[in-house]
């Protein structure tokens, strides 16, 4: 739509797409509305729409992910988790422990994220492992610490769903809901993300290749939910000195094909505690949006995870760090157009 | 348990177990029957157990999976797909299209399977694909065309679920359940399949080790279906001349630390049509109990894989081939005993 | 070249490529000799060519390949070491300990690979060694000790070569030279081999593409040596049960691109000594030529590669095993063909 | 040794390693020498020489790495290339064509990364080619072109030796020797550059784990030579959105383990011109101490790898902000450490 398509244009336009058995996706923008056509009925002529008042343009996508694409919709998603814009002009910084496992871990963890900057909070309370016998999360009862340390810090909350069965539940609870890697192509499970009201940070799989990574969020934009923010968190590889191969590379790569913001998780793109704030820093050079970082008040006293996980004043660190260079960047971008 | 233990003894084991708080887990073997312990309340003293009558040995399993290890049962398990056994003296193939399209097409399918001397009929009726908008299987609808197909033909059906919320569905009319390579770390769902009382035949994940995949087959155990029949798929590296890397040495490898059988479906495992039949040969000649094979009466019309689909006449001569394989492999090693 | 085609005839074509500016490549086969053009004066009219008596065909190769190609050849190459035909109807088996290590030891190599009916003799004089630390080989007094055992026993040598350096040396004992997996791409050593009289046993780079390894190959043939045999031995993966992933699918891969015959290195393969035999017999039913197997008298003892060494017991039960699968698979196609 | 140890206490501790027949590494740094010993005659005990004068520490190096470890040099080195110090406080860049081309090309290629702030020019004469059929670099020639730029600009140079038998030309050229991925395994080649007097570029090979890039190294500074810069360049998996995958993280776990600097190549590691800008920030952000880019006069008409060569203009645009993060990054540091 152009930039002064009025509620009538764009409704117009949605009863029209409905009338031909497509489902119109309104996405509206910073600058212009955006709007999508998904469904089979037919062949459908782009010509069709453009005479339509406040009709920009019609294209017909040529990659298979369409929503998604910047085809679709060229200017940047930004997604509102709990006020805090992902994938704006400013960093997000979201800390916190592997799992919640007690009131007291997760109330420190919250004060520290929240005192070195950090803007949301993560924590897992039901807990995908490898092993049936491990520690599998506190479940609802963690997902209600996680409230409370809300609560006590306005941190917004983003934990991880691992089913439908626990979907809604865990959807009450958080600001944003969490889809693992290794859930990546759990398409029933996407499908449930896709009728949520809530955003959904949706990690890469340990062996996505870039399409597949962001046909797994087409999944989600397909039901009707287009607030998706993607996360790389490495990939299995040979090496073997760090857990896995964070690639970030696929940051300048999604920004080029795709609307939707991604950040990084350096904790397990790298799997050691020194190895998380070179990377981080890295991640924000290559023009992440922000970071998902594991950070623990006592990490050696984790139930998982923890020796990936920073300490509190490393964190501090890492913000600090990471938000120097991202307006250091900005600067010389600004001051660049400026010249030109 | 003994050879010669009595019903009576190992229900004596098990109250035993369970009066302690655990979790017995029986598995009957052709010689003798196991009982795996799991759970946690504390730490358990196998000496304990070993002055009860009818019990041979009580160990501490070393690996992280526990059930699905030889140390707690080191006699071969055999599963039985509605009468077919899989894992014993006799190759078990299973053959069908990637999905059921249509009533022809799966009853033709299942005939060229019988007449190829096949014993299941595969067929997926829900598919997990990569795009939102590819065809996603005909639902209950392909279900029943299957249970129609093991009418007309006698053969077992082996279909995949996709998760838990059709799980039922499936069960009901599936002689054997699968579980797909990308939902191989999908616990809810593994641990649905651990509750099912069909056998599950459970796909290795794309970039999953040895380690997981066993951890994955412990999942289902843990609940108590100790049903389970693995199948190597092929992996993901940087080769390109097949779709995915079939890596035959897993065969061996299961067998060494799992009683589990182990299948291998060389369709994905190759993804064209002209390397299956080699590596059909090469996975029997490796040890593997069968093969899981996708057949298509008209591969080029397929709605799915039809480029790595056999022709029905194709798939007569992998089984004929690997039939003599595998007999003169079972001869030699007779005749190699006898001399012993 | 037409099966009829005369001496004159092959010549008169070789001197009008050559009068063009052009190299050419005269490669005989069992039925009729093909003819390879390469060089760069500028393009070239196929048309030129097919008046000429004696010429059955004259194509333009599509691949980045030229010589390799079965375009350029249809018929399969059968190279001859010291007698033996590899690629050709009979199994080749190459066996030997990984390092010639002294007199006693190679000897007795040598005798258990002739006993179990093995027709070449690996081992390794000059040996490439991760750390600059480790033993190198014997050098010189290597050869001669292989040159030795093969007086003994009438076996013909498989020796490699590391540089251009010692290429000479090692070309002067060694009945085929060897090119290690981490050379693949040694372009110079390559073109070495391309100058040598002896055949060429080329294995496949640790993360080499089927592309990159038929390159390689070029190379050698593009300098003038037709006498190539290519070696599958393992890539590297993020798997970790085996020390590298054999990915047998390229032999069919290379056999349907290529007129080179390929045999397997199952030891490298797998890394792990009970490991061999199943993956031997998988390599012979996915249709190669022959395996390079290592086979030590005193496995536990050797200076290097011990734990996948064969016992020369163990290596006996392969070649029969491999012996049996593959006239098995030979009498079907015959009785095949027959019927057909 | 002690920062105070004077040159006879060095050559006392020199002379004491060769009499009991071993090898001394003498590794001047900034504050004080470092002396590795290896040799393979017997048994050695630290404490022989922890009595003698100026001797600091004797410690048994516990890495299959010697003399490249922090262990034997827990000093940065810092490595000199034609007064250019790489691995010190200031960042290097080595800028120029993937191949020299032509006279005006290199020229003009040197003038625009001087232009830009480059202090090292790289630029291919001998070329490792997958192809026996492409462009194999100019040879002698293009040597000479490099030194004639050299010569204009004052910029030091920095050449790909591909063998033993053209090392000798190259090194009399060139201000710094390459070896490329290809060759980071070809050992002969690797003790050739251990007996060179200039200091040398070693890339990661292409399925190199970190301990095996540490052991190349180590078999150049086995033979004398301790000027060596590592060069991260990707590696290969299975993403195909980037020709390699930049395995970053190597960055900082070369420095925890190494005193060698450690630098990057943005432009295979991505092989795509929009995507080095916002990897040569991340390598920096990293840590890495510098970066070897293809820049070309006209990338559109480049012989090789044109399509990740950045235009001059953009090489600037990577310097300037390399640069910029580089000196916050040391800016922070140091407020840092003035606060502590």
């Amino acid at each position: 739509m152009t930039a002064h398509a009025t509620e009538t244009d764009i409704d117009r336009v949605r009863q029209k797409i409905e009338s031909l058995g497509f489902r119109a996706h309104i996405m509206p923008g910073a600058q212009k509305t955006a709007i999508g056509i998904t469904g089979n009925p037919g062949p459908i002529d782009p010509a069709e729409f453009e005479d339509l008042p406040g009709v920009a343009e019609a294209i017909r996508v040529s990659k298979p992910y369409k929503l998604v694409s910047r085809e679709v919709k060229s200017e940047d998603s930004i997604i509102n988790v709990r006020g805090v814009p992902v994938g704006g002009p400013e960093l997000v910084f979201c800390g916190g422990p592997c799992s919640v496992e007690s009131r007291e871990q997760i109330l420190e963890s919250a004060r520290a994220v929240k005192a070195a900057g950090g803007q949301l909070l993560r924590g897992g309370a039901y807990k995908p492992r490898t092993s049936p016998y491990s520690f599998q999360g506190l479940g609802e009862e963690g997902l209600k610490l996680l409230a409370e340390a809300r609560e006590a810090t306005g941190l917004g909350i983003v934990t991880e769903a691992i089913d439908v069965e626990t979907f809604e539940l865990v959807e009450e609870y958080a600001d944003c809901v969490q889809i693992g890697a290794r859930n990546m192509q759990n398409f029933s499970l996407l499908r449930r993300a896709g009728r949520s009201r809530k955003p959904i940070l949706l990690k890469r799989g340990m062996s996505s290749t870039l399409e597949e990574f962001l046909m797994a969020a087409e999944y989600v934009l397909s039901e009707g939910n287009y607030q998706v923010i993607l996360c790389e968190r490495g990939v299995r590889t040979f090496t073997d000195h760090t857990r896995n191969t964070l690639d970030l590379s696929v940051v300048p790569a999604v920004q080029g094909l795709s609307h939707l913001p991604i950040i990084v998780d350096p904790s397990h793109g790298t799997g050691k505690r020194d190895k998380v704030h070179p990377m981080a820093l890295a991640s924000i050079a290559a023009g992440a949006s922000g970071l998902l970082v594991e950070v623990h008040p006592t990490p050696d006293r984790a139930l998982s995870d923890g020796y990936q996980s920073l300490y509190p004043e490393q964190f501090l660190e890492v913000v600090k760090d990471c938000r120097a260079i991202a307006a250091l960047l900005a600067h010389r971008r600004n001051r660049q157009q400026a010249y030109a």
